[in-house]
């Protein structure tokens, strides 16, 4: 795995050839139990990384788009399965905790559940306030410049920019960690602020 | 091949078990000719997205440690291999053209002779003024924060962080591309500024 910003988060990663970028997943180091985010089926060596770091309490997966390795991770590890509540009644893993908006996956992890994407109440996180990890919605495929998901697959794309002016507003984020793209490892908020500019331009 | 932060500008990578990083390839797409900077070996898409997208005039290999995948391209495409001027009595690969400090590539792509480094005159290229793009000497392997190669591995330090400071005092660096490790998409100087800073901290 890769070293990320911080000495306490890692990031494995596998590149789509549909859509020339990469997936990543993320790893929160604790002393507590580690915190896997949208794990992708790992190789035998990041396996053996993640063993060597504690291996894995929780695992938080976004939207049921994003299930990706999950499922066999957590039987692999015996961590437990998180999941957005908004989509409890159809997800397509049998989740152990079902994640709200403002709760805590763990403390320093804190939940935020946006509107008008693909699935309901897509998860995104916000890591001791100052690295945001996006599932879905919010991505990076133009390196340093976030974009949010193509409008055909939004489910209300005024909801949508509402979510994302949440998330710009928010105090603190230098770090933006997309599920899908490019990772933007500084002046995060900068660069929501940008594409709520751009999108407001546009509407 | 993933976008940059340009249209015209793509990479492709290979993650490293050894060192728990990327190391990276670049392509500049221009009308008068591609140019290719440290190929690594290239998988069938990113062959087909190569040539959609021009094929090769040029692959610059910045030092005798990143041939990788550089005489293989050269020889499917055509492409013209050039080489650090201050290896080639013993280059490991039969260059067309040897590169020296200040030349240029083509129009818009200039070369620095970097000193201190594992080899002699290793390259590091100035993309129009405002993408540094380096091979080993400057790299990331903490995202956000450039480092340099470790002490064990430079010929001189001291020559390094004179080359590394010449690197800092360029006008207009926003983005820094690193052979191997992170890619820093904005304020690129800043973390140029960054690392000189650290170095003489500790010397």
């Amino acid at each position: 795995m890769k070293l990320l910003h911080r000495y306490d988060l890692f990031s494995w990663s596998e590149f789509d050839e549909e859509r020339n970028l990469d997936f990543n997943s993320w790893l929160w180091q604790r002393s507590d139990g580690n915190v896997l985010i949208d794990p992708l089926p790992m190789s035998g060596h990041d396996r053996r990384h993640l063993e060597s770091l504690g291996g894995a309490k929780f695992i938080v997966v976004t939207n049921s788009d994003h299930c990706r390795g999950a499922e066999k991770i957590a039987r692999d590890t015996g961590a437990k399965l998180c999941g957005p509540n908004q989509e409890r009644a159809a997800f397509p893993l049998a989740c152990d905790r079902w994640l709200q908006n403002s709760e805590q996956v763990v403390p320093g992890l804190t939940v935020i559940e946006l509107a008008g994407s693909k699935t309901p109440g897509e998860l995104a996180l916000v890591l001791e306030g100052s690295t945001l990890i996006t599932g879905d919605l919010i991505r990076c495929h133009q390196a340093g410049e976030l974009c949010l998901l193509p409008d055909a697959k939004l489910s209300n794309k005024n909801s949508a920019i509402e979510s994302l002016k949440a998330l710009a507003a928010l105090p603190g984020i230098d770090v933006v960690l997309p599920g899908d793209g490019w990772p933007i490892f500084r002046y995060g908020a900068e660069a929501l602020g940008r594409l709520v500019g751009t999108l407001s331009n546009i509407s």
